[in-house]
């Protein structure tokens, strides 16, 4: 009863094909290999920075995001409106294929930065990861982990100096792959350099899906989304609605 | 000493102007009406429905996000890998000005859609909110509630045939607004209707900062995000990746 209910939820016309999928091997129950993603919290953090790499591997084949924060409970956010709930502390996780750090406001990125424990972290995470990726001003805490010495990066538009005296070549676009190590530029660059993540953990085809399975065919009402595009007055507009939290 | 670092850490062109914003009257402290944005969670959620609309919203002047469940505490998403914490309950949120139903997985939407509590706390919200929004599948709790009789409605893609059986009228786009209610396509089109409320709630200057806020400048790998950009193979694959959780 309640799978004919499913069915009909999610489309009509595959319900057949889909069936096969439910019934004998979906892609997670398929895949052989474990991918283990960590995605790292701390107090102050951008939620959809987390969230958009979140939502974009989580469905997977063989994929298990953890959140990780330096105690267990709700992590607030950077407006301190919402909180997301932490299951591992640093201490229970030394080992992930992918390494998620999310930017913050800059109460919780100067606090991040200025924490050895938080960053000796990331370097000990980062030696044996896959991937160790940031989004927004989370680059500014793998540069102070010391990870980003003389490479080029990505980062939140507006602070692109302060990444580029941590020793990082601040570089432009949504994402910046180089060696192991996958940048992205401000908060929802975060889903763009996600897609292209999938496809480096399963192949195109599975990243083509997650992207529809997402629905992601952005259409923003206006065209200000970087600062190139945007003019002074909506650069400062924006910097103070960021500095207001 | 942290105010330095503070400015240093966004931007050093527009630090001297930002100073003014931070010591006299940033947008928060000069708005003088609140605006009470009530985001509803439920088992099965999907994170990004919630988390897009409230990284669009939380830092417009005046505006205050919470999150509402059955129950206070953290909030499990449709993949069980992640989960919200929630700090009212939904006896303790009578008024909203906007209202902001997330989708959820099969499994969540389900259990929602046949949750007469949850139906008739929408409805009463509903009575007095400015606005009345859904992401994604959440348009099926909104015509559950009977609030989308005859009217046309976005949902995800996937369930377009479903909103109809439930008396809405699916409609093409990002998002729909009709009345006072908006309804945005799939997960990730909860960015898009976020920025367009943000100009309904305060105006297009500040809609279009909150877009360089949060850098919204869309780059995805692929173009894939519609159904009717992806191929048969990539439109049933979607929807295994989102049924094997």
């Amino acid at each position: 009863m309640e799978r004919t209910t499913r069915r009909a939820l999610l489309g009509t016309a595959a319900a057949g094909a889909l069936a096969v999928g439910l019934t004998a091997a979906g892609p997670a129950r398929a895949a052989e290999k474990r991918i283990r993603v960590a995605v790292l919290l701390y107090d102050g953090f951008t939620a959809l920075d987390a969230v958009g790499p979140y939502e974009t591997l989580c469905r997977l084949p063989g994929v298990r995001v953890v959140t990780v924060a330096r105690r267990t409970g709700p992590v607030r956010t950077d407006t301190g409106q919402l909180a997301l709930a932490t299951e591992r502390s640093l201490a229970d996780v030394s080992r992930a294929d992918v390494l998620v750090v999310p930017g913050g406001g800059n109460r919780g990125i100067v606090a991040a930065m200025a924490d050895p424990v938080l960053l000796d972290w990331i370097r000990r995470l980062h030696r044996h990861t896959t991937w160790t990726t940031s989004v927004c001003t989370g680059s500014l805490l793998l540069a102070s982990a010391g990870l980003l010495k003389g490479l080029p990066a990505a980062t939140y538009w507006a602070s692109r100096p302060y990444l580029e005296k941590l020793g990082a070549v601040p570089a432009p676009g949504r994402f910046v792959e180089t060696g192991k190590i996958i940048t992205a530029a401000g908060v929802s660059a975060g889903l763009d350099m996600g897609i292209h993540l999938a496809a480096r953990l399963s192949d195109e085809a599975t990243a083509k899906a997650t992207q529809l399975a997402i629905e992601y065919d952005p259409h923003p009402p206006f065209d200000t989304g970087s600062p190139e595009k945007a003019d002074e007055a909506t650069r400062r507009l924006a910097l103070k609605l960021v500095e207001g939290h």
